[in-house]
């Protein structure tokens, strides 16, 4: 098992502070080195090492432990006529002991080339037992699967496991390398309150009664957006924060109930490319340094994709751009089609988006009919689709529509002989959002995802305004606090759904690491676009005085983002579930089974909060 | 007003991405330059600034603004003649502004020499307003003083001011310097829960009420206590964490209600030496790096001194090491003095403690009866004293006790012919606490506290027991999870009081900056322990089920502390009040004046969380 170095800081200060050889100075009472340290210059030497028994093997006389700490595993051998012998023999895997023992180097059949301390062996002479264990709920070597409720409940074995550590380590070694490339960006790190009041942004806050002020609440920040425009309205330039955010949601998989982190930063006097400028050194750093050689999208070089643009060619406004088919509409080239199904789509103002499916020339017939049964299935009327194999086409929508008018649309859409086509058609918003999913499905399908891959963008020119499609209101379209377009001239002469906003989200690899905006940061400005949204000056300040109030002593141009740390380490981990990069989580029951969390409080504390409970189980 | 930079990457920043001239590529929409970065090089060139209209000033036909950001300050200036004229003199002072115009070189006498940027000013050619700033509630510029209410309620203007924004950086900086040196230490950065269970800390927690789990709460963490040993037992070597901690208790000067900071670290395998060895150089080196100029105790040589020598010597266990004045027990002088009250009280098996008054030859009468008065107003019983002027003796304590004896005590006590003494006696904890103080107090009326010096030191064995003087029992002085110095066989062997644990404090100028301890990682040892202390077996897993149970499974000798980041920034401040050093505090009321907090709740929200109002404000 060859764990990685924690950190070279850590294995140096080993170096350094702790004596080399028992001949010089007394020995230190725990460790003379540790667990991945030991070479075959170091044999000869008397060491001394800590750690737990990973693995025993009795090899008839010689017993074999590996012994592990934080920073490897190194293996130690005692003979049955050694003293250490039988206290060794009768420990449980997981113990912690410590071993006084002399290097030896292995022979050459015995070397473990998969291991760095794998050329030497420690021959023990004393063992300490430090902490003798009990029976395990859950082994921790090798790679066995566990239920996640004793995973949870054991987190401090759980975390011994191989896998789980490495990720804890890259979950703190990234967190570390974003602070100090925000730090060389500019940045300075400012701590915001964790006690505060309820904000607006949507989701449901923990409350936190006041003993105080009886009858009264704190909110956990659902994210610290006041607080940093608040210190850009300060006049503190640039801002940062590893910042803890809670949110009382349901659980998702990339979203732990209860807190979760974000780079959360803000800037001054700045556009939209300055931010841009700013945080793509970061972020293409940050995913470089922890890539394990896969590519990254270089800083500087982000594409930048309107979010209609992204909607049309992607079906969505979080692309994977590792997969290189891109959506099209050739709503124009079924007008009057012979297949009726689609000239009728059109002629009502619906869209028909075609899909790639390169080099399908040998797919079966099931292969095309699987992917409609899956759109089916997914809620849609049907996924339509062309067969075509060296220029002839096949399937019924070609048949009808005709090869001669295929052939144009394939022309149009550069394809070859050999490349078939997928159609979604409908409602507008309906055709792209399943374009986009089938986009998906038919390059995972055809092997066509590098996993290799880190690829990021910026989706831009959010619309500001949008109109709800049932009541014909015209409404916000994604934050209402965000600097549009053209400001007030815009607000002021534009069509409501012609203007765009200075809002951007990140995405890599289709998953959306964060929103971000240019802010409006003037009052005028802001009473205009929701006048335009259909609320009144009073009911802004109603709502959001605290901002608009601040706003009214000098407020510089600002804008910023917050990209999810959780998300950044789950992308670099390759792990689905937010669990695995957190240390102590919470189940999806929002539950710390560990820990016991939530748990009943005394009527005392009750009282002091001046709270009684409803409808719940006795304390 | 000299801005100190924030950091060094902040302006190499700007030199970096900004076009330095606006004759090579398009103008930055808000700024070329910030404004703290202009000198005589860059005469002749046009530049672009933006920022706070700091100070107007009105020369007949000439306006001069201090245009003032993150980064400092410039002098702007404006000919009547000018377009610009009319907007600048229409604005008020804190305004956000961008002005286009050319660096121009002061003359000889209106250069500020005082100013970085004090070699030039900048002819405004164009001005934009960013945003007009109303009629301000409290001023920015100047030293005025203003009501707490009112600087809180408006922190966003309070902290444009020069001493709080300097103080709020220099704890930005102090903490990334913590973490840097952590990290070189070999230390990882760990996020342990903030919604979690309640722990045993003993202060009041903050209760988080469950949606999901209607009648259970969540608690706020008092400290990562419990995480980060469960960290250690999970393997991890070597965790620190700018750790956010909460307790609901009222406020103190030096303690913010509600949350507060520590550098919470805790390391395995190590013994008390190792803690020490791995701790000093960064809280060293981090007072070194901002302390102006002010010496500070070196890594390596932190004095360690006894818990009970600390009482004795300083009257406390947190000694200001920049006090000169060592108290000593002179009871023994006085058995059989010619004082009865002083022999009555030795008779008895009480104390009198001395603290030098030295170089006091030419104080008054008035001096020494007005410590004796300070003394009762503090609730004691009265502060003795004898005068030395010339070797002769003075006072009613040297009169009764007799000048020979009188100079023997003095010749005990080093003393020379001008130093006086103060007596503390009676009960030991009782004259232990007034000489402390007395020693705090004479000091500082002869002004022996060096102000330029950060003294470090340890307080070490700490007795883990005591008996409780009401009731004769036993029980844990301190912390009962310390290791107790021997271990088991101590507590099996040894007279309970007179047993030590591994457990310390660090102080700097007499302020405690955190306890810690080598644990108790043994079960055996601790149930041991809880039993002399009175506690069953039964009581102890009753209390402490997720600790004792994870020592079960292997669990690592470790220790750790946690100094207060708060308290490290106040002192380097010079703040006495917690809230200078915070960047959004509550008040003493526990409130955020700012944004309003706490505050009522809907009822749907006390209806899903299943909790209802007793006694409070209606919502």
């Amino acid at each position: 098992m060859a764990r990685r170095p924690a950190l070279g800081a850590a294995i140096n200060h080993f170096k350094r502070d702790i004596p080399k050889s028992s001949k010089d100075h007394e020995m230190h009472a725990y460790r003379t080195h540790h667990c991945g340290q030991l070479r075959a210059e170091h044999v000869g030497q008397t060491v001394r090492l800590s750690g737990w028994v990973h693995r025993k093997r009795d090899h008839g006389g010689l017993l074999f432990v590996d012994l592990r700490d934080h920073y490897g595993l190194t293996q130690i051998v005692v003979d049955s006529s050694d003293a250490a012998f039988a206290t060794l023999d009768g420990l449980r895997a997981e113990s912690v002991v410590t071993i006084t023992g002399d290097v030896v180097a292995r022979s050459a059949e015995t070397v473990n080339a998969n291991l760095p301390t794998g050329a030497i062996e420690v021959r023990a002479r004393e063992v300490a037992v430090q902490s003798a264990a009990a029976e395990l709920p859950m082994p921790v070597a090798g790679e066995q699967e566990y239920p996640e409720d004793i995973r949870l409940k054991y987190r401090f074995l759980d975390l011994r496991r191989e896998r789980l550590h490495a990720n804890i380590m890259l979950r703190s070694n990234v967190i570390a390398s974003l602070r100090r490339r925000m730090v060389e960006q500019g940045f300075t790190e400012y701590q915001t309150p964790i006690l505060t009041a309820s904000s607006p942004e949507g989701a449901r806050d923990y409350l936190v009664p006041s003993r105080v002020h009886p009858g009264k609440f704190y909110a956990l920040p659902q994210a610290p957006q006041m607080f940093k425009q608040l210190l850009m309205v300060a006049g503190f330039d640039r801002y940062f924060q590893i910042a803890p955010c809670f949110r009382d949601e349901d659980a998702r998989a990339d979203r732990s109930p209860g807190e979760f982190y974000q780079l959360d930063f803000e800037m001054s006097f700045v556009t939209q490319d300055d931010v841009f400028n700013a945080i793509e050194p970061v972020l293409a750093g940050v995913f470089e340094e922890f890539a394990n050689g896969k590519s990254v999208t270089p800083a500087g070089s982000f594409p930048r994709i309107p979010y209609r643009e992204s909607m049309l060619k992607y079906g969505n406004d979080k692309p994977d751009l590792r997969n290189p088919l891109i959506i099209s509409d050739v709503s124009a080239h079924f007008t009057g089609s012979g297949f009726g199904r689609f000239a009728d789509i059109v002629a009502a103002g619906d869209v028909v988006r075609a899909i790639p499916a390169p080099a399908t020339a040998d797919k079966s017939r099931k292969f095309f009919d699987d992917m409609n049964s899956w759109a089916q299935g997914e809620g849609f009327a049907g996924l339509g689709y062309a067969t075509r194999k060296g220029g002839e086409w096949g399937g019924p929508i070609a048949k009808n529509h005709g090869a001669e008018k295929m052939d144009a649309l394939a022309a149009d859409l550069g394809l070859g002989p050999d490349d078939g086509l997928f159609f979604a058609a409908g409602r507008e918003a309906q055709a792209a959002k399943l374009a986009g999913l089938a986009r998906t499905r038919v390059a995972e399908q055809l092997g066509l995802i590098d996993p290799n891959r880190f690829e990021m963008c910026w989706i831009v020119d959010f619309p500001m305004f949008e109109r709800d499609e049932e009541t014909g209101k015209i409404d916000f379209s994604h934050n209402p606090f965000s600097m549009p377009q053209g400001e007030l001239e815009a607000l002021e002469t534009k069509d409501p759904l012609d203007i765009l906003a200075w809002q951007y989200d990140i995405v890599c690899n289709g998953v959306e690491l964060s929103s971000g905006a240019i802010r409006n940061h003037r009052p005028d400005i802001m009473y205009k676009a929701f006048e335009i949204a259909g609320y009144s000056q009073a009911e802004v300040d109603a709502n959001f005085a605290g901002m608009i109030n601040a706003f009214k002593y000098g407020a510089p141009p600002h804008g910023g983002s917050a990209p999810g740390v959780d998300r950044i380490v789950m992308l670099l981990a390759d792990e689905p579930n937010i669990r695995e990069v957190v240390v102590f989580p919470m189940n999806q029951k929002a539950e710390d089974l560990m820990m016991g969390a939530p748990a009943p409080v005394s009527e005392k504390q009750l009282r002091e909060l001046g709270i009684r409970i409803v409808d719940g189980p006795k304390s």
